[in-house]
């Protein structure tokens, strides 16, 4: 089940998810980079369908699906992974039924049903959400389409750093945001695989750390309690996804709630693009300027711009 | 002193301001397509620098000086304006002064001294900016820059419709806000110019209404305590730009606040651009559904995306 992914494997996803998923412009502003000190190239997926980067793994994980394809595809999410797997089920003509905690805001069971997906409420937690999507699971006879576990998955998330190194050419450094790690993962693959000299950093809420824990000791730790704007972060890593990391020498580098906010405000301001919180996570660590100043030319995957306008932080 | 603007001078100012000026993309989203019943093509000059349309014509009053030039340039602004003449004066080596109201806020004052303009607070009255404004002339022998009743910023302001038809071809119908009328002037000459068959249309809000009326009854009223949340289109509209709107038979469409922050959302939500109210105002006439359904391909300018963030309507 678990292809190795590597860059063959994603240059082949690339391919295969052509016409599913936009090629994103890279965006630079010199004001981002006077603040940050280096030059910075934005690898745009806010501006991709669903507004955010998941479609390029749902939209590569059914196309990878052998014939006869399921009618049905059931996957559990309150964000964008649910956006992208409503996309992907439509593109082979299944129905996509997104577990959703009842307390998912309208915004997002919106975006959902307009994309096509039927939603089916849960109790705000893992036994219920494990429950119900089980149930629907053997109601429907369908499919369960994983969030970033999965090979597939993983390779599709890797062709936005593909794009980026084929529209900007060398990088000293590429950063992105790490959650579950599929999108991590993925860049992590083609960046090293493009560029072997280039370094793959990880950036995550310091309020919810399990992947600087996890590679500091070597060890896969549970996400503990977190609780961080960047609501797309608040899983824990998964287990290839871990594995590739610690293979790729990942290195993770942690930002405050504070520090997200303040990213992503300028990222507003400086370049009027609506990214969300946790495109913010990865701003945030060149404009506190984490990284050393020898690295000159670094890209950034700005993860999504799907957030509440009703609850925003300023 | 009122060169007759015309196609031609519009196209020598592309020439002129060229270098100093972004040629800002246009951006469809098939969301504002089906919403709208249009198919909408927005240039985007929210991504100008400074953040607005201004800039043309300021660089093109700048280009267009005699030798030898002025040292101070002097101008009232709170706004766009403001920032726009303090570039256009760095870029000729001269010194930007700018009267503003004391109650403007820190971010636009921020803003323009991030620009190198010198800022000179007056009292929040039209009798206070018109003496500070001249003693601020008369103690640095400077040139006072117009903010849009001047056929050269005119000219310049027009560019941003030649390089939109330049990009789309054919359309329908172009539509821009309207304050004093500098953008609208200019996009009407150039529109009609290009395309005799293109509507030009002036998006007003109904709180500001001025332009409305006073081309309803072919006299130039004044703005009468206008009360808007798009706070670029405060302004009465110009002499030589009543003249040309009255010329090039522009129509005014006018929308209420709500149907302009409604706008704002969905261009936000949609598109992931960040947009200022005043440049809502010209979206919410196709989201409004004002247009005849005849109408095919519209451009709007989108005049900018500089907004105060810690007072958002939502």
């Amino acid at each position: 089940m678990t292809t190795k992914v590597d860059l063959s494997r994603i240059r082949e996803a690339a391919e295969l998810i052509q016409g599913q998923v936009q090629r994103t412009p890279v965006i630079t502003s010199r004001s981002l980079d006077q603040l940050s000190g280096h030059q910075i190239f934005l690898k745009s997926e806010h501006l991709q369908r669903g507004g955010a980067f998941k479609i390029r793994g749902a939209s590569h994980f059914v196309a990878r699906l052998p014939e006869p394809r399921p009618e049905h595809i059931v996957t559990h999410s309150s964000g964008n992974h649910a956006q992208a797997v409503s996309l992907a089920a439509a593109s082979i003509g299944a129905q996509a039924h997104i577990v959703m905690p009842e307390t998912a805001s309208a915004v997002k069971r919106r975006a959902v049903e307009g994309y096509g997906g039927r939603i089916v409420l849960c109790q705000p937690n893992e036994r219920s959400r494990r429950e119900v999507c089980e149930q629907v699971l053997a109601e429907t006879a369908g499919l369960f389409m994983p969030p970033y576990d999965h090979a597939d998955i993983v390779a599709g998330q890797g062709t936005a750093a593909l794009e980026l190194i084929d529209e900007v050419g060398e990088l000293d450094a590429v950063i992105a945001p790490v959650g579950g790690g599929g999108l991590l993962s993925g860049t992590a693959i083609a960046t090293r695989g493009l560029l072997s000299q280039c370094q793959v950093l990880g950036a995550e809420p310091l309020a919810a750390d399990d992947a600087a824990r996890s590679l500091a000791c070597g060890e896969r730790l549970p996400q503990d309690a977190p609780n961080t704007i960047a609501d797309g972060l608040l899983t824990g890593l998964g287990k290839i996804n871990f594995e590739i990391l610690l293979r790729e020498q990942v290195r993770i580098l942690t930002v405050t709630e504070e520090q997200i906010i303040s990213a992503m405000r300028v990222v507003w301001e400086r370049t009027k693009q609506l990214i969300e919180p946790s495109a913010a996570v990865a701003v945030a660590v060149v404009l506190e300027r984490l990284l050393p100043d020898e690295m000159n030319r670094v890209g950034i995957i700005l993860s999504g711009g799907n957030l509440d306008l009703d609850h925003l932080p300023f």
